[in-house]
């Protein structure tokens, strides 16, 4: 009974899994602190608009990225003249992404852009493959599907390397995976993964496969000898454990442990639980839903932090704190005034969840036309240009 | 108290470790029972000597290897006309051989010749980098220097790729390593293998990369199109834990499992009561030794099984079953009726331990002396060709 109690009060994040509190909302503080991680605060974001001349990120203004590991020492080296490289990933599982999906991508390309650095990207269909029982060629057709939407994300191709597990595992990246595997006992990913002896024995292979590319040393067509090279990987928080892990092992293989920026969880349309579920598609809003789709789901399923009478909505004002679509403007309404004015009017109640939705509407529309018209220009030759394995040209400057 | 006086008694075999019970030697009929493979009876010999039209080997008449899998399914497939190949491997933890290692290669080089079969050799360099803890380099400097010791045995390049892990996982041998994993869960291979969570994940990773040659479209560059293509595995029979766990697998996959045709283990010269000790070098003739050392360990070490004095040795003869000298002729001295004459007059206290010391130093020192001036004549080139990626040219005829 006492182990239910605690199954139900404790909020749950891993790779697999985001449930917060019953009936709550994620506690971020909380997770911070559980993980050991740091506060992303407003005198580093204020760095890192001075270091790359150019105002910070929306993400980074609105709290989206919200904690890190290291990054400080990342931004210190830099301001030394290194650099550093990125490194985020997807697990393709699904054929089209969500907004959710989109936050690490867009994010990571504001940093590519604003440091000059190269990036890569590491697709693992070999989990996908693994945990959700996929065939080998399903996983691999949706790796490649996926990475045309990350393309549409706008990466250079001069510094970006994209790679599928089952097509790049082997050479230096597989030394680097085994060097990794025997620092790691299988009480140590039972503590951090909580696998189960009944679990197969790919799940226990996997840690060390999503964190050899924290090594510069797993790419030697890019990072040849330079092995001292920094990694930052932009995540979601919930890739936090991978990367406990792998900062534990890097001293002993005698590379930098990888810094991390990591963001909060997109909230799914009917409320900031957890993260959106696949299972449901009126959960979320996909780069291929129509207009119509938009509209739809913004006007029917989206959480509204409005009171139930007009009359009410003008004396009380709306909720924000519960509300989805202002959630949803915080992420991707660029303008902070407009925002601003939102927050004021709506949160007093002069504004009306209509109007809200009917702006997000506007602006969600948009953002998936973009991305629509961004990933039909993708062809098969760009895809096959950036998961080339080859140096990237402009990889420093 | 119970569990202790049972590990005493048991004897083990797993592939890292070989003890009799107490004080006894193998007993090679409970293992079979045990492990649940088939005895390698006198018919299926014939029935070889008449499919390949040939003598059956040394290590076949005498009983060497003395174990097998649906070994009889092969021959059937093969008297159909459906060729099949050889698997066998090396794990690569010391500079030289000793005589126990050129058994496998030996018999599997006489089944090369007689089935006029490709065949895949294994160096998990992979494997001995995680369990001996040496550096990525030097297990890769082993394999190497082990291939060299390998191809000295005399195999058909047009027929033989040798593989090193470190060198050549990746794609199609990746997938099935994964697709593998995936039908394996972690009791499983604690109940086969024995693996403690102080164990590291690298260990639990292992077995699939043991198993995947034993499937032919790991090896595309070989056998593309010819999934079903059955595999032969000559092994020694610690090696069976890891294809009983290839076999459960196999089905699941579409493939065939593999068969296997298992040896005894080639005893120390202190007696037969497990396999040699790396760490102790009089347990062993290695394949570097010189005559002197050879006449050396044979004089000093080897386990007699003759009398006391000599007029007890005239009396009673000598007790073959713990001679070493005599059990060591059983496995190089090619002539069926010298060896007859040996154990006549040895067994009956005629000839003297000296005078079978003596033959058997002639008969090791002409091996090695063979096995040195063939690996002497090794070039690096030839290592080169036998671990291209390449098909082989005269593979089936």
């Amino acid at each position: 009974m006492a182990a239910e109690k605690n199954e139900e009060e404790e909020q749950i994040v891993t790779p697999w899994e985001v449930a917060a509190e019953k009936g709550g909302k994620i506690d971020y503080d909380k997770l911070i602190d559980k993980f050991g991680c740091q506060r992303l605060d407003q005198s580093l974001i204020d760095r890192v608009a001075r270091l790359t001349a150019a105002p910070p990120h929306v993400f980074l203004r609105r709290g989206v990225f919200f904690a890190h590991r290291d990054f400080n020492q990342v931004l210190d080296a830099y301001e030394r003249g290194e650099k550093f490289y990125l490194y985020t990933g997807r697990g393709p599982s699904s054929e089209a992404l969500h907004l959710g999906h989109l936050v690490p991508f867009m994010f990571t390309k504001y940093l590519q852009d604003a440091f000059k650095v190269p990036l890569v990207i590491q697709l693992t269909d070999d989990e996908k493959c693994m945990w959700k029982n996929l065939t080998v060629e399903e996983s691999q057709r949706l790796a490649r599907e996926n990475a045309k939407d990350i393309i549409a994300c706008g990466f250079d191709v001069s510094r970006t390397f994209i790679f599928s597990d089952f097509d790049y595992i082997g050479g230096s990246f597989y030394k680097n995976m085994v060097k990794i595997a025997q620092c790691v006992t299988y009480n140590k990913v039972v503590g951090i993964f909580g696998f189960s002896g009944e679990d197969h024995i790919g799940k226990v292979s996997f840690p060390p496969i999503q964190a050899a590319p924290s090594f510069p040393s797993s790419f030697p067509h890019l990072f040849s000898g330079k092995d001292s090279l920094r990694c930052l990987i932009p995540c979601a928080i919930d890739q936090d454990p991978y990367f406990r892990m792998t900062r534990d092992v890097a001293p002993r293989l005698g590379y930098h442990k990888p810094a991390l920026i990591e963001s909060s969880f997109f909230p799914a349309l009917q409320g900031e639980t957890g993260k959106m579920s696949a299972s449901d598609p009126n959960s979320a809003i996909y780069v291929t839903d129509s207009a119509k789709d938009i509209k739809n789901k913004i006007n029917r399923y989206a959480f509204s932090g409005g009171q139930d009478s007009v009359e009410n909505h003008r004396k009380f004002g709306a909720n924000l704190e519960v509300d989805i679509p202002f959630k949803y403007l915080g992420f991707f309404l660029e303008d902070d005034n407009e925002l601003e004015h939102i927050r004021t009017e709506y949160g007093s109640g002069r504004m009306l969840t209509g109007e809200v939705k009917k702006r997000l509407t506007e602006v969600l529309t948009e953002l998936v036309e973009r991305h629509r018209r961004a990933r039909a220009a993708v062809t098969d030759e760009m895809v096959d240009a950036f998961m080339a394995i080859r140096p990237l040209p402009n990889m420093f400057n």
